[in-house]
């Protein structure tokens, strides 16, 4: 079973839109052991787009096409799907019924350009579109399947695993069963997560790893197959166990778990309060704790002292430790955790103070100078980090640096305290 | 002139990474007028590689690979355009002296798979890569041209921009230069920019226009084309000039001007300072305001008062005035501009408090409702809203806003004192 995608748009042939379709559709696939042997990206010239479908329909079984399902003239997927295959366009009144409700909806009359959305090749097995205008299908011919979907990316994502991934599964039940795992890594680096890996890694006959480095953390996805769901998701999970065994504290989540949201079930199981104090990053720290929904029962807020002064006022940090060690020191960092857990009346404050350049460097304070501390009201633990990257990037390491000082935190205490 | 890309690597077609090349190329051939009709992303799979490079040479008059080139055996870019176009592979001894100096600089020894580099097709001009270790090249045959360029986004963008656009314009003096512009707008929506602009863009023959929506703003692209850059760029400002005036004060800028170094320049301009009190954006906007070096000239900081005992504690809000009004409310929000602006030592004080949901609504208050004030010692101005989208958006849009606002402001300050 071969499969092909082809995105349709002059946009991006034009450079105006990056195609992401293809990829959200090509992980769906693959997770039916279909293969995707071609991406294509062709205008909506009718005599490329006639073209490429009829190359694509003799490579492969299957051919999911995205865009090209609007009202305008440029909208030409169907027509040409139709030529391509020999067929008439005929009226789907089913199309012309759900048209007329969402149009009916927004208060606009129903345009002949609209109609033209209703006309979709015979035979084909038409999906009604509940998150827009333009409905797609699916037609088998000739043992090859076309599948026509929307190319605004909400419409196209829903309609795939609503429509086409169960369509797919009942008409070819996969032999076996092919998922993929994610486990997510932060603290250490590329090379680091390599070695520590690599013999668990070559010793293993069943699996494939990919190890995938971006700004925010590591990731390994761990794939496999077996013959049932069940059984995927089992060797799956005993990888994913061994992989965590061997990486320790540094394995913080799995799969769409997010660093904030591991730190935040945390914070709710052990009833602690947060408070955040931040110097170069502005902000950031706070509007990560903030984006999962219910941090309110965690996260009490916090003072961003860019300015010196507030540090002095607000966090009552003294201007002679100013002085004597200036704005990025680990000292300065221990006395703003310590006020913004009082003042914010948290069971923790932490605090970041760093040099997030390009400006701001001295002799001995390099661009990247980070220093963080954690003050839980007995004692203040400190962390000194030289980061890299741009301005954005060191603000974004120290952030995660900080969150996973309070996740590490909040492990020990728990471990220490078994009755949490 | 026809161009086609061609994406090579098996990443993509598993769904492991989006290829994001195409794009950064396709805009590059744009500016020269060069068409592109087909991007293709194809496994490497000796023969599927084979039959793609067949055809695009078929259909095209430049094509342009990126990937394959590194020293594995996944790696056939070269030996497979070779055999398309019957050439053989030649050793380049400039390859190896550059290999071995990059691996001696790291202290790696030369292996044969490392040698396998080194082997291009004949005829090809090569281009040394400073970035890394793959050689590209460009190869004209039989009036056709094929350039490869590795796979590394880093690397490629690079190579586009030193070596084949340069080769590009010597080649094919461009009869006209064709560029685009993007004039940047916020506080609209789609729709009302579409009705405001449809008059004049209908009245323009020699520009074409786009106008996208994303989360942050609404972008429209003017693109024109003239025989000099002089003319073209000339032609475009006068456009972005026509179009600013429709749009008066909500278009804030151009190019690759971000909302918040527009809205630094007008403090810096001003001499303000300017701090924040945030609630359900938990220190969003202070990080925006922080994105921009040398911010702290203007920002002081801030203080984020997500929990009602913070609001009452360092924002001095009566707790009278939070259970009468709602933490949610015109009153708070006003209460929290006017006491940061004086805690923080500034000359204006912006707060937000709303609802970014999904829970905290009430009958009254629905999920997206934003209080947002802005306090400068005389007087304070607060703006309303009832904000779309899931919470992560409602938050972005709020912080947005609220730079908006302080946009707004400080354009009035300036209209009415000249002397700034």
């Amino acid at each position: 079973m071969k499969a092909e995608i082809i995105s349709i748009g002059s946009e991006i042939l034009r450079g105006q839109i990056t195609d992401t379709n293809s990829n959200f559709i090509v992980k769906k696939l693959v997770e039916l052991s279909i293969d995707v042997e071609h991406i294509t990206a062709v205008s909506d010239n009718p005599e490329s787009l006639l073209s490429t479908l009829k190359l694509a329909l003799q490579r492969a079984d299957l051919v999911i096409t995205t865009g090209g399902l609007g009202p305008t003239e440029d909208d030409i997927t169907y027509e040409t799907i139709a030529k391509a295959l020999n067929l008439k366009l005929i009226k789907y009144p089913e199309a012309e019924d759900h048209l007329k409700k969402v149009l009916n909806k927004i208060k606009v009359e129903i345009s002949p350009s609209n109609l033209k959305q209703t006309y979709l090749p015979e035979g084909a097995k038409i999906i009604i579109n509940q998150y827009g205008t333009a409905p797609a299908m699916i037609l088998e011919k000739d043992n090859k399947i076309i599948c026509s979907l929307p190319g605004v990316p909400r419409e196209m994502k829903k309609l795939v695993v609503e429509n086409l991934i169960p369509y797919l599964k009942e008409k070819f039940p996969p032999s076996v069963i092919k998922k993929s795992k994610i486990l997510k890594v932060t603290g250490l680096g590329e090379s680091s997560v390599n070695e520590l890996l690599h013999d668990y890694i070559n010793n293993q006959k069943n699996f494939s790893f990919g190890i995938y480095a971006n700004p925010e953390d590591i990731q390994i996805q761990v794939t496999t197959q077996a013959p049932t769901e069940k059984e995927v998701d089992k060797l799956l999970q005993s990888s994913v166990n061994q992989l965590s065994k061997i990486l320790g504290n540094y394995a913080y989540g799995s799969g769409e778990q997010t660093l904030e949201e591991v730190v935040g079930d945390l914070l709710k199981n052990k009833g602690f309060k947060v408070a955040v104090a931040e110097s170069c990053t502005g902000g950031m720290l706070g509007e990560m704790i903030t984006r999962i929904p219910g941090s309110s029962k965690y996260f009490q807020g916090g003072v961003i002292s860019y300015n010196a002064q507030v540090k002095e006022e607000l966090l009552k940090v003294p201007s002679e430790v100013i002085k004597k060690y200036g704005e990025v020191s680990r000292q300065v960092a221990e006395l703003m955790a310590e006020e913004v857990r009082k003042c914010c009346h948290s069971d923790i404050g932490i605090s970041i103070t760093g040099i997030a350049g390009p400006g701001g460097a001295t002799e001995k304070k390099k661009v990247g100078l980070v220093y963080m501390a954690l003050a839980d009201g007995k004692k203040t633990i400190t962390q000194k980090h030289q980061l890299f990257g741009n301005r954005q990037l060191i603000r974004l390491r120290s952030s995660r640096r900080a969150l996973n000082m309070l996740r590490m935190y909040l492990k020990e205490v728990i471990k220490d305290d078994p009755t949490k």
